[in-house]
């Protein structure tokens, strides 16, 4: 009998159908991340119970930016491209389990299947959006260049609704690109029974990092940031900002090889 | 402390950035439909090791156009229709678990992230695809009409490659809309550990079902197809056609509440 | 030597490329109207010098969402449905032109390059939009139906930016779905001077209308109506609402088989 | 009287709603560019009676993937960067016109509505398409770098059909990036009267070229390439390839201001 292959489903006889292969999975690409502060009541309120607001500047928000190019190994995705490049607008705050400081990913949009389905996987609670960033180019006068008073614009939008429009106007060169996103991230995976009112089939408290990261040059500067709620999808209302922090820009690559359960409440209902 | 609300991630003290809102969801529709029989070894070989052909017509396939409007109780999604209005192209086959005949889609893909949702939730395969199939409308001359001679056309592709082509010529009413997707489905709903290589966090067999089912009239007639592969979706190698049974047209309504839970191996990975 | 064919570029020899083949182009689709007065002097300041308000309710406006299936002759276009279907949304004035009223496109947003294509040939001044309103199906609890009460909603977005949502009330039967929509259309082709400067290679006034028309039942009721503006597009600010008249739905078919030049002031430069 | 501003329709009294503003237009991108060899009688075949066959390798194709940020004078499209981001995919042969060679881009797809009116302006025979092409990063491992073995993949898709699949393999660098696409470009624009069968209103052979050229590394090396025709592209069928000459990736900035018109035959019709 034959055996069924591949990572998330759909499984098939000989997996090349799967949303997402299997794992490591290589990222290239730009992040342009927003730190700002908001009420830290706004951050606690969107933990869970069992996990605690950071210690240290516990209403640091970043919103980040990522446009992403990203294979599996071998890299086959790299040759039909629409299969490779995808973007990510995301909100990240910190917080603490058991005494250690973590990332966590409170809301996030992307632009292709694979890249939900990798969020399923690792705990990101992600929906589709439509997401946009400037680029830097070496040539010609439509572009910023990474210099001072270089600008980057960037938007987000989900059902035809703009829910965030971000301009960054570098400064200077900086040792990091922002303090909230560089934690190890600590995410909840779960599923609901599919008897409704049937609990949790699935839910798991996981942690993961990326390896390999290879860093290039950071910029930080100054930064205005619009928020905006729609029926579906709520950000100006959950985080909204009360100081900008700063913007940074800043080339990364990155591998992700898999995580840690942490604590694990499942029950087979 | 603020309770978080939602069925599926994100979740919110307000509950409405949840993908999916919870169950009930009300579907009104049209279905085109296209049955054929495939070699029962195709059949066979996307089925788990634990769940047998149909006992009747082991190789007979259903693949599905479904061009739906959708929304949960108080019906907000109708009045933001980009929110409400979604298509879906999914193949079904039939199977048998412990002496019972099963209905199992063995691939779909679907047009908005909430559908998605929906479908990881139930153990449908999805994935994103660009869906088309023609309406039928009232008055003026670029439509088919219910009546014999009627045609409709349909496509899906996925990633920029056309996976499946169709044209339906409407003969004659009918009782039904095929027989294929006529029983409650079986599906797999897995989670691989965050841990690779670690196993199933989540591993369950449920079954689910419409209720308050509302037909239209059905025609049948006859059907051309036309499938293909890609490198990252398998159909025309997967379920080749080796003869059309026929295409159907039907107007349909229905509602979800939920499903049962058939077996569940899941381990706390 | 082969001859070059297609009625819009790109031309060649067989002609299947063109962006639009020849007329007569066929419509069959659904008209969600809402229709309300701005102040004429805001429909004033987008008329060209010689062409005059209407000498009835000046001020009157109409948007429309169009939810269209179409073809040109033999139909190919609905058999590859992605080809046939598109939506727009346009807002109408009514103008004087020589003592003559006429409708007058201001402003229009559609699906399709194909549906561009006849716009620039038309004299509609189309964009590419994101549009969505409520359908009508006849089975299952996710659809109004065409009864007092029936709720329809409708939205326009354009580079991400929600330039109008609006939901209509159904009342009552009504004899027409508005009169801002009912005349001759009268429209201006234009094309500059590839030369920067050069004035206008084709600077036209035309009119035309549908023939073959065919009306399914209208009704009407109350509407809601919210517009804005984006940095790329002026609605909210062009024509402001001052007062909803009403919201109006009709199905209609109707056929376009070409128009009539009025006047000519082009240059070869 | 106000006045009505703009370069493309839709013109207002403020101006800001205009599908393209003013030249000068600014490109910063990069171009992936495959020139192969057809029979010169496929060229000959695509050019107006008027127009000759290059007089040099006269079957040479230049088949280009753009991958663009654009804007117009003070940039505020790259604030915006949904409204600066696009790509496109064309054919350019060569052709000659009264002794004097020159480039002619004989089918296009690009991204942006912006773009198609640009397109109608300069002669460019636009489509709306799906483009992707692999970016260089300087980052991780999901990029090619610019150097001997780097695979860059690309495809185009219309109405979701696969209309062209590449793949570039970098060998060494070049002094240029291929040859076909580097002379000023020579183009018809027309537009059929509104008249059923009136002739065209607008037929003018117009050229132009970019100013301020801004030109990064070129690199050449081996392609392949694969093309398609579908019901309503034909490209696989109108240029197909004998034998591929090369590959070449480039960053390159350019400007346009505008062109000349070479003759005009436009009638008031």
């Amino acid at each position: 009998m034959t055996a069924l292959h591949g990572f998330l489903p759909p499984l098939t006889p000989k997996g090349s159908s799967a949303l997402v292969p299997n794992p490591p999975w290589y990222y290239s690409g730009t992040l342009l991340t927003i730190e700002y502060l908001t009420d830290p009541a706004n951050v606690r309120a969107i933990l869970p119970d069992d996990i605690d607001l950071a210690p240290d500047r516990p209403g640091a928000v970043a919103l980040i930016w990522a446009d992403w190019q990203s294979c599996s190994e071998g890299g086959l995705e790299l040759l039909d491209p629409i299969r490779s490049q995808y973007l990510e607008a995301f909100a990240v705050v910190r917080c603490a389990y058991q005494g250690v400081t973590y990332s966590r990913c409170v809301a996030i949009w992307v632009t292709k299947d694979f890249a939900i389905g990798r969020g399923w996987f690792q705990g990101y609670p992600k929906k589709f959006g439509s997401i946009h960033v400037t680029r830097l180019f070496n040539r010609g006068k439509a572009t910023p260049r990474l210099e001072n008073g270089a600008q980057l614009g960037a938007s987000l939008s989900a059902y035809d609704h703009r829910l965030a429009s971000a301009v960054v106007t570098l400064r200077e060169p900086s040792e990091d690109n922002g303090f909230v996103n560089g934690h190890k991230m600590l995410h909840n995976r779960f599923m609901p029974s599919i008897a409704t009112g049937g609990g949790m089939s699935l839910d798991q408290l996981v942690s993961m990092g990326g390896i390999d990261v290879d860093l290039g040059p950071a910029w930080r500067g100054d930064a205005e940031l619009s928020l905006a709620d729609s029926q579906w999808d709520e950000l100006g209302s959950l985080l909204p900002v009360d100081e900008v922090l700063g913007g940074y820009y800043r080339e990364v690559g990155t591998t992700f090889v898999g995580g840690e359960l942490v604590t694990d409440r499942s029950r087979p209902v």
